[in-house]
């Protein structure tokens, strides 16, 4: 059994680790702290566990975590910069479910983090981890950066296009939706039912801290400077991800179709939806796949590519678990069997 | 007294006219019709009416219709194509709901709404009423097609750019997104609460009726061809329509927040807001206001364009109300006074 | 036109003041109050009034409070209590919608509110504002403490049986369901849209403090004790109330539908529903009315009585404005008349 | 591998079992039959199982049926009435996720389902299916009845009492409230989101079919006459049901808080939570865990019983599989191992 730590366990994504570890068959979450609710019992504060978990919070510093094979971090962005280090040295893996190993510019991460970056050396040796891009390299990570929820639906929704060199790589609009779950769990006036039901807004329009990742990962997947119009929207539903990309297809008659199902023919977490289907978050919920569609527009060479995840999941906790199945050499999708809660 | 006749008053929109004209001061509803419903009391079937209303619903062609001052037809297509003559031979006014009249060409109507268009000649006198472009046509209008929800978002979001020719016609991305009471209120598997609730994704991709709308108006207003992709989304709530619009400035450097406010600032119902703001269907629901932002994007010349409406109300039945409150020289916000249901 | 004063603006029941307002006739609200939004645009904390009006956010101690002729408090508790003497020794009208002036015995607040109530003259002179109930005492009151939500629903449902001496007084189960909005504005882990969509659950089960309202009220009707089980629910939706009373007649015979469309036929707000319906929160949201539906139980002689109002009109700003209007020597229903806001 | 097999699976139960079963590590489903869809792959009709089965619907006589070892009807009444007896000749274990083997009087079923039940023999030998009741009996079932969800939530929440005979079984009130997936996946207006969402109500009150299965339960359960009243409610979420039993204690002295776990601590399905704590549905969403809390009213010996399920799992599929689990000898949570999905 592979002994999990995760630190920083009381938000959304560190209760859907412990949901999707509590299945999965050759794992043991050994320890998750908190800072604030040392002592506490797991099951108190996520009552989803009563009866299937005697976990207590520890402290973050308690040295049971030393005793783990894989750390989990699911901490507000810096705490993984100043505490991942320590972990790696003593020969444990770490995966940082936050973005302090993201960007690969230091400066980058100042300017959207707010944050000196004072981790140069770690965040060079640090595999940013959407599996089905980096994969080799995730296998032999120390430190896995795992991307942001939008990052990893678009990357997989553009991979093929940029693979072949398909699109005009200058105007990407990336219109994009998420469920309220990825603003996580605090106590904030913004994201009380009462403030998003029954309602639909962009948000983050003047800049969001995904906009740097997406531009730097689709800039490594092409080899390219990237021009990117992105403007997320909040959909009033937990879970679920869904983006609309309008590109410019530079040989009109290219079979995009084909190209789509031949690049993830082989991948058990992306399915290519046939011809003329559109993808819909809730075949994805509480699940680690990703599904994608793919329409040509009747005006102009414009391409629209849709593409679905749940935030949580593929987005974040799911995409962790995934990553520390190969980075363990385990089937990539232990104790990620689920299939989408429909309905 | 205004006397006003609604037929085919048992779905969405039919049911919010009954709303809004409950507390609008110089109309009343004489009768309201329904060919299935017929003789039933309007409130058993709209309990929000209990003890507010003796209406019953007659037939179609009861004779207390040809009493009435203006006919609302809230109707499929089709209906007011064949019964809006009649009416309008007695000099009562007709106000379309529905499509029969909003598309100049009778082909293209047979093309989307796979029925011939039999009334040419109505076709030729109809108004297109999209209140605050058209509203000297709509003052002497014997029928008013009153426009689609899509339509009415995308028009007035876009009207400032293309009056002062500030944007590139031939590439417009229009990625809208509605509630679940835009399809209706039919029985019907695709909208129960458990297929769409907690969900979210595109519809239409291959052809929706309101493309050709669109690209009719869009033409008409700059006078040139347009290039559309236009990608509608189902929001899973009941009310309220979100449309963010990404055209290419023709000149990055004009003051596009200045072109937006001097263009409305004599429009009741039309609202720009401050630089930075994000418009929120949820402050527009129940209400026929229209609240517009606007954002440049930090790459390239693209601006972006949101435009929030109630699509039952701007989108549907208010409009309709307001274009009355025109055609009949009333103040044009006579019964629609209310503001935002918020929260 | 009435000058209206609004102590503590910034919550749902004042924003919902506002939105009554708006289109009141004969009211024009002159200040709005919130000690930490001072000198704040209104319309920038709800934009649903964006070009609607241009109040700026008042110190509480601002002297235009003072040339009002009646003031709305949308308080926490304690605030009414040590401001409402200052303005009715002025001569003007106080109407609280928080419950310092509901519990006619101090030691019952200060054992369900947590603190002492200085004011014991105010309180023995405050009138409790049940509208159908207490209309006559409200007419000269000068201050009126607007009851609580569920005491609302429950009371209207029982008043009826009450009045005719129909039930057993000892032991009342009253099954009750809010809205989320109920529980307010403020940033609260336990309102967020993830906390609470998509979830049902009691709550408050061990005490809450509409549970002595309801029985101090409860017993005034009826001259007698009451023995109450009070199980308050929490309904992910933003507006409405559902209370089930069960109670046991004392004459199986009796003809309870009479009893209760003969109690209600003359109030406006008010309406008993036919045999074996049943009523729905949707068809009174938005609105001020209460609709109410009986049904004998098929095993031995319980009752059930099911009440419907929105939590935020009813049962609180709506029965403020209705309380006002009366007041005042106003139709009762000015500025409430709209009807349920219907999908 | 148990091979499986599924009529009627074009249902929320029937893509529910696929979804639990799709992880069963023991089973294989071999078949699913849909006399509207035969031919079709299932995929195409539950997209959230795209790419992970080539499951195509079968005609509901296939003979791959018969290869089965044991076949879920999730089927409208009077399917399984008429097709059980067949596969049980043939040595096939049937679990019947409806209503036709439920109520042990077959007058009881003609009356509340308007059928005559035509096979008194099969009926005679059917083992009603609570597993945590009547487990002895399932191991040897060849035909097992499936509870009703709301039975299902009500005997887990009375059994401590009743087995204690601790309750006056005369006047039980059973105040239940269902997320909308129990009414089916049907195109049915009175359950389109627009319809349901942002509203509750009572349904049902003149008469439910859970009712006589409930007496008839919880009168083998005492060997009383039971007298109940029960109010369903529809509560607008998609999954869920809580039930809040209002009982009356024929002794106040008792520790009911021991009664409940004591009776409950070896069951694995069912959580009895700490003194004070309240159940809410989405702790136990899409698991088959049922969690209870009890409480004591403050006037009178009033006893508050809150039980919360998935009513599509512990009150259908889940707990059809936990059956099966119990019939083939197998461990009770064998592919129902997924806790609550929190948030």
């Amino acid at each position: 059994m592979i002994k999990v730590g995760i630190i920083g366990g009381t938000g959304y994504t560190g209760v859907e680790l412990l949901r999707l570890l509590h299945t999965h068959p050759k794992v043991q979450v050994a320890a998750i702290s908190s800072r604030s609710e040392a002592g506490q019992r797991v099951d108190e504060m996520f009552p989803s566990l009563a009866g299937q978990s005697d976990l207590v919070f520890s402290l973050p510093d308690d040295a049971i975590l030393d005793t783990c094979d894989v750390i989990f971090f699911a901490t507000p962005h810096g705490v993984a910069m100043e505490n991942a280090g320590a972990f790696i040295e003593k020969g444990i893996k770490v995966i940082d479910l936050g973005a302090d190993f993201r960007l690969n510019d230091k400066d980058e991460y100042q300017k959207w983090y707010g944050l000196e970056h004072t981790q140069e050396t770690l965040l060079a040796q640090a595999v940013y981890g959407l599996s089905e891009i980096n994969r080799e390299q995730i296998k032999n990570a120390n430190l896995i950066a795992n991307p942001g929820c939008y990052p990893t639906a678009i990357q997989l929704a553009l991979k093929p296009l940029i693979a072949h060199k398909l699109i005009d790589l200058s105007a990407i609009v990336a219109d994009c939706k998420s469920g309220v779950s990825g603003a996580g769990r605090g106590a904030n006036q913004a994201t009380l039912l009462c403030e998003v039901s029954e309602s639909f807004k962009a948000y983050g329009v003047g800049g969001h801290r995904h906009y740097p990742e997406i531009k730097q990962a689709l800039g490594l997947l092409s080899g390219e400077n990237i021009g990117l119009t992105f403007v997320p929207h909040l959909v009033p539903m937990i879970r679920g991800m869904e983006v609309t990309l309008y590109v410019d297809l530079l040989d009109a008659d290219v079979d995009v179709q084909s190209v789509f199902e031949q690049c993830y023919k082989n991948e058990h977490f992306v399915t290519v939806l046939g011809v003329g289907k559109v993808p819909e978050t809730r075949n994805v919920k509480a699940s680690n796949f990703c599904q994608i569609g793919v329409q040509k527009a009747p005006d102009g060479n414009k391409l629209v590519v849709m593409s679905v995840i749940d935030n949580l999941v593929k987005g974040a906790s799911g995409q962790a678990i995934q990553n520390m199945n190969i980075l363990f050499g385990m089937d990539e999708d232990l104790g990620l069997e689920q299939i989408g809660l429909l309905p």
